[in-house]
């Protein structure tokens, strides 16, 4: 019996410290874009304590029992991916996985773009573990883990630094003496792959105006704001690493230098419990003592939750006018990301308090969470586009190995 | 012979590292200003090698040269303010000094106005060393020393951190968890004494105006902005230590906190490594790597003093938008203190910077250095107004006498 023709698939992984989301879109070869999203998910908890879950496309919930089988007991991190990779191959048995795209947080300066993984490469990322230390240790086991257990199958990292490697030296320099400086200590920005979808799918949106002066508001449990200028990168919140700019779940955002040397000498915490208090144990949970979570925050009647998204909003209004004068003014402000498409409030007082730059809420809309949100005279426009990193990644894969296939 | 009536003097101090700054103004008990200044200067150095500078008000230079004898040789802090006060007790016969003003740098969370000076007032400030570790030390140590050697004379210690206080919650507050808050981390702000001049200043100049949305730049070595409404302070760019913010002379300015850890972890640097490092050579000196002196760059033709004059100036803008933003708009720009006073490049160029806002320079009067330096028909204004905490300590320590005389 013949081996049945296969379809293309690509798989996108973005893996955290606790769990590890994941993808699949259909994708031919020859093909110019990417297809469908066949299903996703995530595995939530490692080894013996692992679950799944998964759904198709169109919200079908898909099952993941049968990775959770006596097996997964001996888990690690590695043992979760393969078993992953095992229930794919059982879930689409009509596709043929052609690449993996893993979303790593950084990039360092070296990498401006997504890149075959090769050992080489690997190293290199590796090095970058002090710069995102919380998070690229996991991007890279995963990287790995699916190296070790399929070598042939072509592996692309796309980096949350890369959109804005093209910014001006000004919006990324720290002043700071050169040594520190050529040590690669400057501002890299993060959610790149969010803010390159954003700006892909801008010109469907806002037309002409997608070329202007535009701020998105990437609001999710981290949190950032990145300033475009034709669609390019100009500056953003988000500095050397994840925890500069906005207030965020758990993360203090922007903070005194002197305040990390106070809490070193007077209040005696090692570098490793200043690390876990402002990335764990600060932002919207630490003001608020209550959740992390803004949807708990705005059904909360505690005086607390509403001081912690008072801070939320007026930071991101304080970030907003650096970045609108970073663009010499602003044109249209967009939000997205979880608290982004889904906060009515959130995104009204933003809009209420950008009121100053030009910007009109129109209040049904806000509320029917439609696509714009600014009232027709406004001469500010207000958006809400949903993001879609996954997306980004499974394209990225696309354009890297169909140009491998060219050449 | 009958003992001469004396006038009234009132002397101010500005005890730094390296440097003593005085003045002395011609004050009477009853009287409900301060009157002219009777002269200033600086002691530079300490001990054996130190100089002693001074003029009249009217820029006649004043010897020094006695307080340069054998005995300074001895010197330390104390011993070179009791030969300061012998030398002004020389240089002006006909007044007595009534008091003593300081500026001390940290007032922290319980000195929010002037105080007298008590022994529980010194244990206070004491406490607050470690917010201000490089400067309060030598503002207390003068306070010291002139205690010891002239018990009654009424001190009296104003902050620079005072003029901030009435701030609203979400401007002073870092994204810290409650246990760290308690503890005072908190943006507190600087320049206070400055910025409460120039808010005293601003009627005469502006008309009704003052009362409007000001930002207030003081540029000197130090750099910070200050927002104003009805000519209170709304924000500012310094917060929890005089490190944050602007770009300055050899201060980093605004730094991502994940910096600080790197330094500690990767760079192995110690918290008093870090310090020396944020402090003394960062700012326009680790950029240009030639000069902390904006006058030096500015007449350097080396790419990196270009370098460092293009950050010093984007990060002004940066702020600038983000006070407009803490304002809801801005109706004035406000240059002071030396790079401010001084400099038309800096200026004209954040100027230029700020036409987003409405502001439109006018390129001969900021030549002409002018006391308004927009076009007749900016929106916005923008002026030079020199400042004076000289002249505000006076004026503190002068209210406070005049309380005490009148209980």
């Amino acid at each position: 019996m013949p081996a049945r023709a296969k379809h293309g698939a690509i798989v996108v992984l973005n893996a955290g410290s606790s769990s590890v989301k994941f993808a699949a879109f259909a994708c031919e070869p020859d093909a110019a874009e990417v297809a469908e999203r066949l299903l996703h998910g995530e595995i939530d908890g490692t080894g013996a304590s692992a679950k799944l879950v998964a759904w198709k496309d169109d919200g079908t919930p898909l099952s993941g029992e049968d990775l959770m089988a006596a097996e997964a007991k001996a888990g690690h991190d590695a043992h979760a991916l393969g078993l992953l990779f095992g229930w794919l191959k059982r879930q689409l048995p009509d596709h043929r996985v052609r690449g993996v795209a893993h979303r790593v947080v950084h990039g360092g300066e070296r990498f401006t773009r997504p890149v075959r993984v090769t050992p080489e490469v690997l190293a290199q990322l590796e090095a970058l573990v002090p710069l995102a230390p919380l998070h690229q240790p996991h991007n890279l086991a995963a990287i790995r883990a699916i190296a070790q257990m399929a070598p042939a199958l072509p592996q692309i990292a796309c980096f949350d630094t890369a959109f804005h490697a093209g910014q001006d030296w000004v919006a990324q320099a720290y002043a700071l003496p050169r040594h520190i400086r050529d040590a690669g200590v400057r501002r890299y920005g993060f959610h790149g792959l969010s803010y390159e979808y954003i700006a892909g799918a801008l010109p469907a949106r806002l037309g002409p105006q997608a070329e202007g002066r535009i701020v998105v508001a990437h609001l999710g449990n981290g949190a950032s704001l990145c300033a475009l200028r034709a669609r390019r990168s100009v500056a953003t919140t988000m500095g050397f690493t994840a925890l500069d700019g906005l207030v965020m779940g758990t993360r203090c955002g922007s903070l005194d230098p002197g305040v990390v040397l106070y809490l070193a000498r007077e209040m005696h915490l090692s570098p490793a419990g200043i690390e876990k208090l402002l990335y764990q144990e600060s932002g919207l949970l630490g003001v608020s003592e209550i959740s992390s979570d803004m949807r708990t925050l705005e059904d909360s009647a505690d005086p607390r939750a509403a001081a912690a998204i008072d801070l939320f909003v007026h930071r991101i209004g304080r970030e907003l006018g650096s970045l609108a004068a970073a663009l010499g003014g602003i044109d249209a402000l967009v939000f997205t990301a979880g608290i982004g498409e889904h906060s009515r409030t959130v995104r009204q007082r933003v809009c209420e308090g950008a009121a100053w730059l030009g910007l009109e809420l129109d209040e049904a809309a806000n509320q029917a969470h439609a696509a714009r949100i600014s009232t027709p005279g406004s001469r500010v426009s207000a958006w809400v586009i949903p993001t879609n990193e996954e997306l980004m990644l499974a394209r990225h894969a696309q354009a890297l190995l169909a140009a491998k296939n060219n050449r």
